[in-house]
């Protein structure tokens, strides 16, 4: 009976290999190697389960997280994982920890502003875990204004220290993730201020919290966790801390000295290596946000997929079968495109790597010239690929109806984990608002021939694209690359320059900004969403191998492009890129393409070659087998440890018996 | 220091009369009395006191439910408080228990259902609530579709009985509230079956299902809680329960008659009372659904405003203080069209229950020709704010920025708890889909002559409708309601007419129907939309005393339509009822409303004369004071009860120390 497979006749139906799919899916015949390997490695090793996290009450569920931190960390040791393999088996452990800030942020930050001594001094040591660092950035009453930071740190030429200081209730550092019971160290950022008094901006500092003999935290330092958060498990399991300062004292050498340095003599002195390189260790960090957001997107979508095919209701005759959700074309219309999106966010992200790797090379030769625009690209795309994975998973969780809101359908719990990366690493209006205020630069430089470069490239052919009208006539014309690629390039020149024109009517440019801050944040998704769309094309312009592999992504391409052009049709009707007729068509395309999509649904979500494990979802099976395990699970939860519950005596009884009046409650 | 009201520069500024706002809010100056009261007399009650809530388990969070439910009970007979009063002080408790369904759900049903004999036997127990009962509609397989419920109540003429029983798993009854572990009674629903083994359908009967004595599940019936659901504390108050039933036997006389009837000799007679009455009952429902959207929407919006008032960040000069955020554009134009829905949504649910009356009152009177009409208006404003409320608290969250995503900010617990309603009685997508068939048959009648009612009738007006241009030239002409009203009906016009042009092209209408649900949800949400803008403008048309609060409301009213027209400006502008000019227009008096609505947001807010306990939010607090608080209350989780963390020896030491390898974890 456990064996039966509920959905192999909708794997039966599925038009392409999907092997083939796993291997494009990963991005390599390597990569799915070991992701696969590290994926059943976690999901056969019981001190990984995960059934019972959203239960546990927050001091066990936070024990049994330094459990697995700890087991994950001896495995690797253990099988003498490589880099590539241990960051995949911390992926699949699938829980928020310390060690992700350690690897993550400690580390990448010394590396990329440490000197070489203090690299040599740190590094081994947090390489062994022999410390363990964190981020310590934001505070209190300060996030996305790092120059806003009240922490001081103030240079002391008698004792050649730093005193380390949080003035203020507000500057008390806070949220910064593993800092609250574990770290014991962090990358502190405070304000420069040397004895002349004069504040010298923010700079990293690297300061000891705890003793490493018995964990207790250092004289003048006060820490903690900073309390629950959204949902139940979820990021629970991580200790996001506070942190005071009472003037604590730290050696000079302990300031992140590779960009500017202090002095023996408390002189403030700029390195020669260029301060764009900060810029590089944002391109990474964002880079594997976005990775990351195709994968928690595609598994919301493997489980909204999975039950749509399972779940019946409606259009039964005679007291036959009902037909399956995933037939009704609302279904459609609301998971397929989230579908595409996955696969659209995958492509975006494979080819950001390429990016770092691209402006890894031209910082290294001093070439700077492409850095503001992979800034702008990099920040886009986080914002645009967060929110829409965050919203997207909760559409997920609707489309599953009544039951995608029970935990054991993993829906509440992965949108309570996901949601935090809409604001860390840039809120992401904010970001939006940077990728604007680059487009209108770019938009102001064209008259004097500036060329454009990289993902803004299209803004060099302004006149043609803000003339262009699309020569689309039936709805087969919107299968073709360059003619929706065309559309997109429009909508976006149109919609920034009709901003720039906007802007240049203000006295003051910045007063502009702030006014018309909704209408540049528009513009700044058109440009995005473009980039994802042209990114897509150029993915399909490969050769790909594998039955019917190619066609499906195209499929999926067009989906997810006419899709976003029927959400912002106002966009593109309103610059008179396309016309009312033209996007009645891409509608009328869109929902034949759905009908393509439908019988390879089941397939191209099984192509993520996800692990029941990973999933953790009982509407999300493999094997289809929903209902009895939906059942089979209820009875866990601790309310049915007894049949009469506990409080009947005292609250249930008293008022049936119209006792109450009496009751002490 | 703790009376200090941060806020208190904002509430100068207002430029309207609060007292008399919170009038109209409350809907009457009885209204706002009673609630006023049991607002306070909830707070002030140690025993309702919510704080600790998302740090319960399971269990105790439920036992301490069951206590506030009790002592909630004794308190409505000590005070002998009136039905209002007492829905009220349920209502300001806010936490969701089994007396919700007992009052809501399964005493409506036995008095809109049971016949007089049955409504004297039954209801006095339940008004006394020495018997406690659910509702116990939706099965394990079957949600949306009641006529595919497989649940069977099979007559026996031997013994003059009804023996239920669940043929599958599938059947089992599974999510009622009240029915996991609390309920004595329900109302169950199942297939009725006669003798000569014909199906009659689904009836509803009144299942006893434990003893009174001493609790337990009476013979042949299993019961239980059907497990954990999204979020932390939130609705795992609820005892959601799943139901099995083994051949129980219930008398003839319980099942409920009102309607139909099986007889002594098991013949199957209809009573000559209207079937419709039960659409009167489902109009009520919804219609109570609505009003509480406002509520819990306006909740989130109050947290998000008072927040962003205190709130700075970036906009500094020379280290003064910071911009609050409620001063930036981009945050205004996401949270003052919230604000704006929450009084839209006040408004329209008003005016439902003044649609209930008249129904009511047709009904008694046998005139059911506003009844098709009345049902679609209220399945469709049921799903439109619902939809609209779940959204937006997730937007006000992101709106609170990293500090929206604590348990204490109030919102991720009021996210949790809200988001069913999309989902319970009647799915929202669904319910889209009735309002569709129905708008698709008025808009066929049309050329018959037959005049389109109530929320309809502006189709009577097609050929205006669909011809008409908008007259505005200039920002300020969208400043006049019937220009504002007059595009939203041609907008639902055009809407409607081209899917039932394009409907006509099916050879089948129901293949059209299926293939088209995309359109037509559309439609129907454009005509939601309108019936929500027409009675705001309507409710402006009254006469409203105070200072400046119709003025406010004007404000507001105009917020919540031009958003709505640039929201969905595909519509407006594809279907040619207003230029791309026009939408710029209105995209500019848009921004300048904004900055009439900003002096005023705290005190709209403080409208809702809502107290702290209720919005239980940090974030929220009427006096501002957020920081302090928010640091005092990290320090109360269970994480930070000991400096050195449970665990820390067992798996941080051996780590830090290299001894992992032969330690066992």
């Amino acid at each position: 009976m456990e064996d039966v497979d509920h959905l192999a006749h909708e794997r039966s139906k599925a038009q392409f290999d999907v092997e083939e799919m796993k291997i494009v899916w990963a991005g390599s015949r390597h990569a799915f190697e070991v992701t696969d390997r590290m994926s059943r490695l976690v999901a056969s090793d019981p001190i990984f389960r995960k059934d019972n996290r959203t239960l546990l009450p927050r001091k066990e569920l936070f024990k049994n997280t330094l459990r697995k931190a700890a087991h994950a960390w001896k495995r690797i040791i253990e099988l003498r994982l490589t880099e590539e393999e241990a960051s995949k088996l911390r992926f699949f452990a699938d829980e928020p920890n310390f060690t992700e800030l350690h690897w993550g942020m400690f580390v990448p930050f010394i590396k990329g502003q440490g000197t070489d001594e203090q690299q040599k001094k740190w590094l081994p040591l947090a390489y062994k875990m022999q410390i363990i660092g964190c981020y310590a950035q934001t505070e209190l009453g300060h996030g996305s204004n790092v120059q806003g930071l009240e922490t001081t740190a103030t240079f002391d030429p008698l004792t050649d220290e730093f005193v380390i200081h949080s003035p203020t209730l507000a500057s008390s550092k806070w949220w910064p993730g593993g800092l609250g019971k574990v770290s014991t160290h962090a990358v502190v950022f405070a304000r420069l201020i040397i004895t002349d008094d004069r504040d010298y901006g923010v700079h990293g500092f690297i300061v000891q919290l705890r003793s490493l003999d018995d964990h207790l935290p250092l004289p003048g330092i006060t820490v903690g966790d900073i309390g629950n958060k959204f949902g139940s498990g979820a990021y629970n399991t991580m200790d996001n801390g506070l942190l005071r300062f009472d003037n604590v004292r730290i050696p000079r050498d302990q300031m992140l000295m590779r960009i500017s340095q202090v002095t023996r003599e408390g002189k403030y002195v700029q390195s020669n290596v260029p301060r764009q390189l900060v810029y590089g260790t944002m391109v990474y960090v964002r880079q594997t946000i976005v990775a990351d957001a195709s994968c928690a997107l595609a598994r919301a979508v493997c489980i909204a997929t999975r039950y749509s095919a399972v779940r019946r209701q409606f259009g039964s005759q005679n007291g036959g079968v009902e037909t399956q959700v995933i037939d009704y074309k609302t279904q459609q219309n609301r998971l397929f495109p989230l579908l595409a999106s996955a696969y659209a966010f995958r492509f975006v992200g494979e080819w950001l790597k390429w990016l770092y790797t691209d402006v890894t090379q031209r910082l290294q030769a001093k070439d700077f010239s492409t850095l503001p625009e992979a800034h702008a690209c990099t920040a886009g795309l986080k914002s645009l690929t967060t929110t829409v994975t965050a919203d997207s998973i909760e559409e997920c969780r609707k489309l599953c109806g009544g039951h995608g809101y029970l935990s054991c359908s993993g829906l509440p719990e992965l949108f309570a984990v996901y949601i935090p990366a809409c604001t860390y690493e840039g809120d992401n209006v904010v970001l939006l608002l940077q990728v604007a205020r680059f487009l209108m630069k770019t938009v102001s430089q064209l008259p004097s021939g500036m060329k454009p470069v990289g993902t803004t490239a299209y803004l060099g052919r302004v006149e043609d694209l803000m003339q262009c009208h699309s020569t689309v006539k039936k709805a087969e014309d919107w299968l073709n690359p360059s003619v929706v690629l065309e559309v997109f390039e429009a909508r976006a020149t149109r919609l920034s320059v009709a901003c720039a024109q906007n802007l240049s009517k203000f006295a003051k440019q910045e007063e502009g900004f702030l006014e018309l801050a909704a209408d540049l944040v528009e513009a700044a998704v058109a440009h995005c969403q473009l980039i994802v769309v042209s990114k897509f094309i150029e993915k399909l312009q490969e050769d790909i191998p594998g039955k019917g592999v190619k066609e499906q992504l195209q499929t999926l391409c067009y989906v997810y492009a006419l899709n976003l052009l029927h959400k912002h049709l106002g966009d593109f009707v309103a610059t008179g890129c396309i016309t009312p007729k033209q996007a009645s068509l891409a509608n009328d395309q869109l929902r034949s393409l759905y009908s393509q999509v439908r019988p390879n649904a089941v397939a191209l979500v099984d192509s993520f070659n996800y692990t029941d494990h990973y999933l953790s979802s009982i509407l999300g099976r493999y094997d289809g087998n929903v209902y009895p395990k939906l059942y089979e699970e209820a009875w866990k939860d601790p309310l049915n440890e007894s049949v009469v519950p506990d409080g009947y005596h005292e609250y249930i009884r008293p008022l049936l018996k119209q006792q109450l009046r009496n009751a002490r409650l």
